[in-house]
């Protein structure tokens, strides 16, 4: 097995670095390979997806990413060409992979109930998946960019777009996982006013009749995102694009207060997968040793899982992180009186430990 | 003056006829014309925007509105062509009126500091304004529908689309709306990812510099939608383009636990405006007389000092519902143990009693 590496930027090469340990640990055999993506690209290869990068994920079994993201040699990255955008890397990378499914489970860690903004009885056995479609919506939609209009002001385009065979594909991805869980499907759009939602909607209504076990309901986003504010526990699989699944698995996942703790899995086709930390660079505490190395621990049971199909060593990993948890380990962010404050390192070793 | 009344769909005529009651008592000598949109424009002239009704709106100097959307005939509203659609009734009246700043104030009144979900010392003094551009955006843009591609699949297109002077009106209303408070401005935008959000991004940061006493801030929507979960008391005044802002509105209402409570402005370049709850129809509860009238209410409170400069008769409003609630009077969204439960009709009695 071939396994890529890309820690990207932030705290994401650290964070990875825990993760690899474990990995070791839970696949000897396994021949690792490391590459640069995002911003690391830009700088080692002068692009966010260097070939190089790209030619080993499309080897490998399975990518381990960090995150990536920041500004570039001092420029705010929301100004540069989308070529140079370090999370051009991740977006070319998803694409060109195919990875269209993005598995964001937000659940709660029943020692870390007290690190939610959220009233404990609000979110008390919240285990929900968010699966947000990766490969269209605006995020690739032609024509996009600046251009200038007949009275000569400058116009900015993107375009949301979805064709049925995209949709059908997340739908059936989404219906199979509520299949494997308890059931219940809540597809999210904004079909009462985008007609590209109205496809949406329609196309997963008719990818349910092959699904009648499964319990289907729509909600339009903005009411998305206050139930999940009101009442997260409702929810068990919720489907939706690439932009409004986003915005709503950040939500979900800050929910949880344990956003330093979910991992997530990109899937395509076949078994191959991308795994990575819900959470982003973290910029202000990069480098500082005091980042939570545990979502990126959690990707590699889920990679066990969904890539190497080894259900039981997938859930050795998760059971030593709930281990460390219980003995009291705690990194800043999800700090607790009269627990053991510890950096990414420690919290790596603790989990090797626990194994 | 005339003042157009637009009950709508669901609790919004129930929620509205309380409004007119404080509205008639504040301005005895205002001319009232009813018009029916939404789904009771299509059944009552079969257009979610009647002719007579945008005649109306244009003719007055204000208008109050319910709430619009529903099924239509039994069919999913998300089912039909935009024409026949309920909420274009109301997309049409804002973009006929370029009604482009619409404030969604997101306040926690203290006495409903237990409805909320969020635990108390997160949301204590939460008191911040999103400012949502509601004139452009994937609401109106063009190229939009559902086509079929050279192989014969359908496929669904909207148009992201920002132009540079309708990103300078919105972010001059922001920048003086807080310069008007606490003087921070978060400009929330995907500029990482697209371009017509760097033009926002660039635009924005522009005419920022007009406003040198006003603190201004970025954040991506992902980040944007975790810290308003996670800390919701950093933000003054957030401004936003009309998708993101109709997505974190409906979050930031429904953090106060008081989304029954919550009215919202929709401005243009003079006085005139629309006001209304920011909830929505609740087709659930229609008709039943428990609706809490209050945002309707306090939209009210909203036109007397945006569209008529009376501050003394707004702040008289406002005090009434606080009145009101102090008094202890609850409708059943906003129920408290030991409190008055009283219906729709009742609550509104009360505020015009206190007043
Ligand atoms: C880095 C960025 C391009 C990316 C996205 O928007 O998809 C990130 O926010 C994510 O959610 O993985
Ligand atoms: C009814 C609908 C078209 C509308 C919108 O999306 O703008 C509503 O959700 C709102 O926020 O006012």
């Amino acid at each position: 097995m071939t396994i890529a590496v890309m820690g990207g930027d932030g705290i994401g090469p650290e964070v990875t670095a825990q993760a690899v340990k474990v990995l070791r640990h839970m696949l000897p055999n396994a021949e690792l390979e490391w590459a640069p993506i995002g911003l690391a690209g830009i700088e080692a290869r002068g692009k966010p997806l260097p070939d190089e990068t790209l030619a080993l994920a499309k080897r490998a079994d399975a990518i381990l990413l960090g995150s990536v993201g920041g500004s570039v040699r001092g420029l705010d990255e929301a100004r540069l060409p989308r070529a140079e955008r370090p999370g051009t890397g991740l977006l070319d990378l998803r694409e060109a992979l195919v990875l269209f499914a993005n598995y964001r489970p937000a659940v709660l860690y029943p020692e870390l109930i007290g690190a939610s903004s959220l009233r404990p009885e609000v979110i008390e056995g919240l285990d929900l998946i968010i699966l947000r479609e990766l490969n269209g919506d605006a995020y690739f939609g032609e024509p996009r960019g600046i251009t200038t209009t007949p009275s000569n002001e400058r116009v900015g385009i993107n375009t949301i777009r979805y064709t049925e065979s995209e949709i059908e594909r997340i739908a059936h991805a989404a219906f199979r996982c509520a299949r494997g869980r308890r059931k219940k499907l809540c597809s999210v759009d904004k079909a009462n006013v985008l007609e590209v939602m109205q496809l949406w909607r329609e196309v997963v209504t008719r990818v349910g009749r092959d699904y009648p076990d499964v319990e289907l309901s729509h909600l339009f986003i903005d009411a998305a995102s206050m139930e999940l504010v009101r009442k997260p526990t409702q929810f068990d699989v919720i489907v939706t694009g690439n932009m409004f699944g986003d915005i709503l698995s950040d939500a979900a996942a800050m929910l949880t207060g344990s956003i330093g703790m979910l991992p997530s899995a990109s899937l395509g086709h076949d078994h191959r997968g991308l795994y990575e930390p819900v959470h982003g660079t973290a910029p202000d505490i990069a480098g500082k040793d005091i980042a939570n190395p545990l979502a990126a621990i959690l990707s590699v049971a889920m990679m066990l899982r969904h890539s190497f199909g080894l259900e039981d060593r997938a859930a050795q990993v998760e059971a030593a992180a709930r281990a460390v948890l219980a003995q009291g380990y705690r990194t800043a962010d999800i700090q607790q009186p009269g627990c053991r404050l510890v950096g990414t390192r420690e919290m790596g070793d603790a989990v090797l430990d626990a194994l």
